[in-house]
């Protein structure tokens, strides 16, 4: 404890992150880290940095048994997981700010941690500065978290932001993202929801010690948003945001999904507005805790991976307590949700998937109906992200206790009532 | 490293946070730790717990090999000084909430905790709920901190809520608060400041390694606080938080206080409403951190604890790096503050303490100002506090550069025209 090791960094990547922590360092020489050379793929670009810090050969950086730490801040997936993976087994400790990485490569990142011993963190690869993953693994460390929402992707909530704050349509809102770099020249990552799918495997680890798969996870993004589904929202004080949920619901199995929820006033993801992230953690005996921060853009995700330098100084690595210690939580797609469902055309809604329509608007061009569907069932139909129908999760999505006699008996009526 | 051990609780005080602790407890047996003995002042009150769980002779908690945790949940200063000091000196590691004692008696706690090797946790002390102190210590724990500001106290902040949001009278808003038990019977430890003060000191040991005694920060409470100075704040689209706060100046010192200060639509800040709590971080590079949540209430207070206890299985201790590792930070009250002081009589107001006053409004029966002062001054002195006076910080309340000549020649101006 307590020993303040000297760090000697391999840097892979000098993009807009790396070259942010480059600087950062640079500034603050009381960190104890210095960055002995850096792996790039172009060596003919034009770099602020002395050229002899750079090199094309990975190996140099991982075969060099002075470099004790690799921090990798690439785009490749499949080539950070090598670089990663090859660091932890040469016996470095690892930093990586890469979501997709991480989310695809858990089980394997899981059994080469336990089986080097060495510490791989990555607190930037969800929410940046918002240090919600180590809050997870040591301060909600036990089986009293009840659930776990949370905006998770800074591009889309931008875009929702001005959707709604001014008004803007969403192809308009997209175009002023990617103009002011909240957004990438390809969105389809951020507005499909991806990002936030990634981000949220990663989360679902720390907060339950689930190790869940992307096709386990029902998501979505903003894509399929009709700038029609703002105007109904803003007549009930509603704002829409993508949200990433984890319920522990009453059988004690987990609901975890990703999809677009109207917000109602009041709400403490209301305040997250334009490119921030929120967290909010709610567990058995503390009400709700609320975290709020940048969740994207170069210096704070270079101040997350710092945060993770500073921590392997004093020898810090994920226990993964939940998922080691204690019995892991399971997932379950057995519950409803109560959804909005915007459409052209009613020929392409499966009123039948619905075990209850509550509500049937038609008098417009732009119809849309909220209904109770099982969660199950909308992960294995396509038809509501299809022929551009968009689905919104009504506030307090999730149903538990349905009695379903009832509720088709009312549904019927309803149905056919408006239907017929 | 991940060995999860048993922990023998023996705990002191079962009002309403000891008795919430030991209910979450029992509630939940997979935290592996138990109460083995309750040390009470009144063995005759009817406990809802089993007659042998309690004693009245604390050396039966301190003297028992058994027993690895002590607990510390009462009100007294020094009694509680006394029973964390014996369990540390006896081998056992402390957990209190009791953040009048701990910010008291903070010289001697970090030597015992030296000298012992044990562990003292308290996150419970300030904010309960929200885990700042952790955050501070371990993520939070290099050189790049440039601000800190708080809500700290549940009480002033329902009280000035009703204020705003209700229009109620100062009295009437306290009156509710105590008959809501969001206040005290004796609510002077809350409303004059006295609750954040302890509080912050603790926080600025865990922000920058700072050693505080309460003399050495400027601070008051909501107290003084007159009705009239909402109505203004109102004008103004402000509200009034009681706020303590920490700021790096330039020169790389410390400016900490707690004061009323007006806070303007769309702070982090004007969030936290009744009595909730917020912490709002500022580091280097990732722009501002917000955390919010329950800061008072037996159940948040009991949850921290239970946090902390979570902590001490797997041996967790406060490193206070920044005290240990780096050179820490030194306050100063070589600042200025630009503030609010409305009163009755000018005769009160001591108007040559003033380095600038920029706003002066006598047109009413309840007058004000609004100035620059040197913070050491205000330190020093006691007229505003006095003879039904009110001070309240502005927005952006800290002024570092000042060119003194161009100001007082601005101030005797202003004051010549409007005081002549």
């Amino acid at each position: 404890m307590g020993n303040d090791k000297q760090l000697i960094i391999g840097l892979f990547g000098f993009g807009v992150v790396g070259e942010g922590l480059y600087r950062i360092l640079n500034q603050t020489p009381t960190l104890n880290a210095s960055i002995k050379k850096v792996c790039i793929k172009n060596p003919n670009k034009k770099r602020n940095a002395p050229a002899s810090l750079f090199t094309t050969n990975a190996d140099e950086i991982l075969n060099d048994p002075e470099i004790n730490v690799v921090v990798e801040v690439i785009n490749e997936t499949d080539a950070a997981f090598r670089i990663v993976s090859t660091a932890l087994r040469n016996g470095k400790d690892a930093v990586s700010a890469n979501k997709k990485m991480i989310a695809t490569y858990l089980p394997e990142l899981l059994t080469i941690q336990q089986e080097t011993g060495r510490s791989l963190l990555y607190e930037a690869s969800a929410c940046a500065s918002i240090p919600i993953i180590r809050n997870l693994e040591e301060y909600y460390d036990n089986d009293l978290l009840q659930g776990l929402t949370a905006i998770v992707n800074g591009s889309t909530n931008y875009i929702l932001t001005k959707m709604f704050d001014e008004q803007l349509g969403f192809k308009d809102a997209l175009l002023q993202a990617q103009q002011l770099g909240f957004a990438e020249a390809d969105p389809s990552l951020d507005i499909e929801g991806w990002d936030a799918l990634y981000k949220w495997i990663i989360l679902l680890l720390h907060a339950y010690g689930i190790v869940a798969k992307p096709e386990d996870i029902l998501f979505t993004g903003i894509h399929q948003i009709h700038n029609n589904d703002a105007v109904v929202g803003r007549e009930k004080q509603y704002e829409i945001r993508l949200i990433a949920q984890a319920k522990k619901l009453k059988t004690g199995k987990i609901a975890a999904f990703v999809l677009p929820q109207f917000v109602k006033p009041n709400e403490h993801l209301r305040f997250v507005k334009n490119e921030y992230n929120g967290t909010v953690l709610e567990s058995s005996f503390s009400d709700k805790q609320f975290f709020y921060g940048k969740g994207a853009g170069s210096f704070p995700t270079a101040s997350a991976v710092l945060s993770d330098l500073s921590a392997l100084r004093y020898d810090y690595h994920y226990e993964h307590k939940k998922l080691r210690y204690q019995k892991p939580a399971e997932l379950t797609d057995d519950f409803y949700l109560k959804v909005y469902v915007s459409f052209d055309d009613w020929n392409y809604i499966e009123k039948n998937d619905f075990l209850w329509i509550e509500e049937w608007h038609a008098e417009n061009e732009r119809k849309y109906l909220v209904g109770v569907i099982h969660a199950e069932r909308l992960k294995n139909k396509t038809w509501w992200r299809e022929n551009g129908n968009s689905l919104i999760l009504t506030p307090d999505a999730i149903v538990e206790d349905v009695d379903i006699r009832n509720l088709k008996k009312k549904s019927l009526e309803l149905a056919g009532v408006q239907l017929g």
